[in-house]
This record gives C-alpha cells, sequence and structure tokens, in this order.
C-alpha cells in the first residue's frame, strides 16, 4: 500500500506542547508530509540585523508545524520518520544570549551574526572562513505526554529539541510514542550545526521538509536513529584540529575543551572571540573521547580544517 | 638540522608515573625515538585466555616506556609528538571488571574476550561482527608534574592515560611540559577503541612506534591534535546507528544512550550482552549532540554499520 501525501498548513503553527491542541492533520501509516517551517524567532530577527535590534521573545521562539494525529498512534509504539527532503531557505542567524550557552560565565553580552545561504554547500563566516551547510531539523518530536502547556526547549524522551545535527535528509529517526496520536510536531530548522551546540543557537533559518511516517507497535526505550552511507558528514575529510578536557567533571571538561578552541581560533585564524564561539557552534564537534579512567574524564573538541579557506 | 634516531630500551618499563625515575634518555627537539612497546597487562592475559584464569594485577598493569628527557624543556614549554608509525602486534584483550566501566552496575562479573589481530584491517568478534583496527596509544604524556609516585590511570593535563583513539599514525599531538626535562613516557597500546572506551578497556596489545619530538618555548593550556587528511578514520562511511540518551546530567545519558546501543545489538545482532558492551567499547562512539537545552542534554552512541558483515 502506497501512503498518501499531504501538505500541513504553514500557518497552524504552536509555541509549546500542548495536548490541549486539535491536531492540524490526520495520517495513516505510510503516508507523507510536506512542511513549509518558519525560522526560530520569525519576526524577531532577520537577514543583517544587529543584536541590539533584536527582540528574542521566548514565548514565541519556536515555530512548531503540528500536531500531526497519527492514526492508530498509542503510547508505547515507536513512530518512524523518514526525512525524504529538507531544503533551507535563503538565510539564516546564529546567536548568544546572556544567561544561555556552555560559556555564558564567559560571554556576558549577546552578540547575533545572520548569513546569505544561497552560496552553496558553506556560508562564510568571515573571508577565509565557511561553515559547511547540513540541513536538520533541531525539534523533531512526539508529544511528551501530560496534561497542560510545556516549555519547547527541553529535548525528552518522545524526542523534541533534540538538537541532533545528524538527523539529515536520508537519516531515518525512531521516536517513542507518549501520548494516543503521537501528537507529532517539528521545526527550529537548522541550516548548520555541531555536536554541542555549544553557543545555544545553530544557524536557524527556514526550511521546507518531507517526512514519511511510519507507526509501529513496538516500545522503543529511547530515540534511536540511522544514517546511511550517503548521509554521512564528509565536514572532517580534509582533517581536523581539537583541543581536549580533561577532568573529573564531563561539563567542565566539554567547557575546557571549548574554551581552548576558541583561543586556537583567535591565535591561529584571527577570529574574533564571539566568531570563533560561534564557529565552535555551527561546525565543532564535542566527543566524550573516554568516560572511563580512574575518575577524570576526557572531552574533546574538534573544528575541521575544511572551514579554514586561505586565499 | 636533521634530528637523531635513537631506540630506547625496550626492558625499561615502569608502572607509575615517578618523578625520581632515571630517564631512560635524552634527546633533542626534533629527534626521533623507535619503541618495542608491551601489552598492558603482559603476562596477566594471554592470547585465548579465560577470565577466571586471568590476574590482572593493577600495580603493574601498564608497562610505560620511559622516562625520555628532552633536553631543555621546562614547565611552561609545550612538547610535539609526531606519531610516525604505529604498529600492534598479532594478538590483543578486552576486558570489563567487577566495580570498572561505565555500566559497572549492570555487569557485576568480569568478562575477557582475545582478538586474533593478524587478519588484515578488522578482527572477528563474532562470526558476522568485525571491529575495524585503528591503533594508536592509550597513553602519551609527559610527567603530570609534583613529587612522588603517582597512579598511572587518571590523564592529566600533560596528557598521559588520554585513550584518545584520534591519536593515529599521521597525527600530531601537543602537550603542556609540568616538570623539567618533560619526562615523557608512553604506552598501553591499543589496536581499537570508541570514543569512550565504555567498557573501560580498548583492544589492548603489543605495538611497536616511531615518535618524532619537537620542543616549543611556548605555552598551551590543555593537550591538543591535529589529523591530517589521511588519517581520518573511515569507519563510519558505510554509515551508522545511534542511540540516545537524553538526561539533565552527561553521564546518565552517556549511560542511557550504551544501554540502548547494547539492548539493540542483542536484538538486532545476535550478540550476548558482554560482546555488544565489548563492541560499543571497540568500535562505538560516545557524542555530546547537544548541551545547552534547557538543563537537559543529549548524548548519542554511534556504531559504525561496517562492523556487521552478513554473511
Amino acid at each position: 500500500m502506497v501512503g498518501q501525501e499531504h501538505v500541513i498548513d504553514p500557518a497552524r503553527i504552536h509555541h509549546e506542547w500542548d495536548a490541549g491542541l486539535d491536531p492540524v492533520l490526520a495520517v495513516n501509516s505510510g503516508d507523507v508530509v510536506h512542511y513549509d517551517l518558519k525560522v526560530a524567532g520569525e519576526g524577531q530577527i532577520w537577514p543583517e540585523a544587529n543584536y541590539p535590534e533584536c527582540k528574542f521573545d521566548f514565548d514565541t521562539m519556536y515555530n512548531l508545524s503540528g500536531p500531526l494525529w497519527v492514526n492508530g498512534a498509542t503510547p508505547g509504539d515507536t513512530l518512524e520518520i523518514e526525512l525524504l527532503e529538507l531544503t533551507p531557505g535563503s538565510w539564516g542567524w546564529t546567536a548568544f544570549l546572556p544567561g544561555l550557552g556552555l560559556l555564558a560565565e564567559d560571554f556576558a553580552d549577546g552578540y547575533v551574526r545572520t548569513f546569505d545561504l544561497t552560496t552553496g554547500p558553506t556560508t562564510v563566516l568571515v573571508p577565509g572562513v565557511e561553515i559547511p551547510l547540513s540541513p536538520f531539523l533541531g525539534v523533531l518530536g512526539n508529544h511528551p505526554g501530560g496534561p497542560g502547556r510545556q516549555l519547547p526547549f527541553p529535548p525528552h524522551r518522545g524526542g523534541g529539541n533534540m538538537d541532533n545535527r545528524h538527523l539529515t535528509a536520508g537519516v531515518t529517526v525512531w521516536l517513542p510514542v507518549l501520548a494516543d496520536g503521537a501528537l507529532f510536531s517539528c521545526g527550529d530548522p537548522h541550516a548548520a550545526q555541531g555536536d554541542g551546540e555549544v553557543c545555544v543557537s545553530a544557524i536557524e533559518c527556514p526550511m521546507t521538509a518531507s517526512l514519511r511516517f511510519t507507526l509501529h507497535k513496538q516500545a522503543s526505550a529511547v530515540p534511536s536513529f540511522r544514517v546511511p552511507p550517503a548521509a554521512v558528514s564528509q565536514k572532517d575529510a580534509a582533517g581536523y584540529h581539537a583541543t581536549m578536557g580533561i577532568d573529573p567533571d564531563l561539563m567542565t571538561g566539554a567547557k575546557t575543551a571549548t574554551r581552548a578552541m576558541i583561543d586556537w581560533l583567535c591565535a591561529e585564524h584571527g577570529l574574533s572571540r564571539e566568531d570563533a564561539y560561534i564557529l565552535c557552534s555551527t561546525a565543532g564537534d564535542l566527543k566524550i573521547l573516554e568516560i572511563v579512567d580512574a575518575g577524570m574524564w576526557n572531552v574533546g573538541m574538534t573544528m575541521p580544517l575544511s572551514v579554514f579557506h586561505r586565499g
């Protein structure tokens, strides 16, 4: 049986998880849904905006499309989502904000950068430094379960704001169903992000997306995904530079590695501290190198050498 | 000026960091040293050993070669190490032990596996499941500074037991110097390991190694490294399956993701729980997918699909 195709109403957006919302669309297992998704912070930030002009209203920051009712879905099932197509719009933004992000204590002031996404497989951070684009959806989630309204920012066992850069076109995702009908929503499109998203944002952008939904009447404990060969990132193919944070606390180790990478980007590549932090968030990857050695863990941040285009 | 080449005495090993040890060899910046390194636990474990027969004496577990005195090195310098050649011996072992490892609470009993490393670019875990080999040294370190003897197991700011799988042949490492002469030692060779080394061991093996040392009279805050294109791992090129642990604590998230990967390996690929844990440690990678979302972090474990060879 071939599934039906649907276009979900792009005007029907919500800013929180809310079990009281009427579903926008009902689908059967096997159906495809086409989305036209707004950028996070639409109307609050715009191409070539400067930080003092921007609004950053968290009550309306995320523009989630849905909820989608999946016929027959009940808690304990698993929803499979095939990411058929993800196409970013023409511009994007990255910002850090007072009190948020891995290094909030180092960056007291806010900062915003906007990007031209019409320039091919990369976008320019500064002359000679380019960020590889690899579009995905920051939020892909079943309703977290429970009554009332819930903030959209923390991810949960049913997915949500996972901010997982590996979920690019061609990838399949499996999410536990926690509410009748699954009540799936998505949004928060990202044109580029590293593992960690350390400055608290990716390159946030508008995006069109096509997703196929398949319901499995079996449970899964956690969200999982599969990346096929064609969707494996090539950003490290030209090699990478890396820093290590060795510490008894993984969070502190991640901060140490990120600080050292920022210092290296400033010293070796002449970036401002603000742009170095943005580059770590949009292109650098945090890895847990070891988590077993006598109470001292090793967290690495890797930076693809392909970002440096010497003129 | 071309550096000299040295062969370091393979019989001069030590089991702890100890500033009182006489240097085995003194080198100038630019010199190359050739090593013949013992497997960790030599004499305690052997090819085709079973767990109950093995000894696991931690006092003599690590067989570190050194210390090497680097002429002119003083605290505040940086020692560059080029990993020119790393060749594993013919066999290796992986074990987990009561009370150690990321999932010590799930695996009360010890377990050991030994591997034939003469079979090419992979070694067989069980029929149909092969672990890609990618040799490196678990311990590469300057003396941690300070008097007396110090355990070799925790890594430190001058390197040591970093267990960083990215430090393969062709890579350059920079380590802060913390003692006069640097007092560099290395050992704990690994034929294969994933990011995390979750079960507490890699594929431990003997190894020959050639390292070039260059002294820089400038400071570095943390250990860092650079991977050139030819040394970038290809293990994920055939795609990967992955699990996510979403939790306010990174350690708990890492455990959740690893448990889910073990469950998947048992259900989908018929591995025993013990061999699944071994595979996570020797081929799976822990990544910090996001570390900024409203107090809920996302840790991923990825498993290369290339490990599965269906007959």
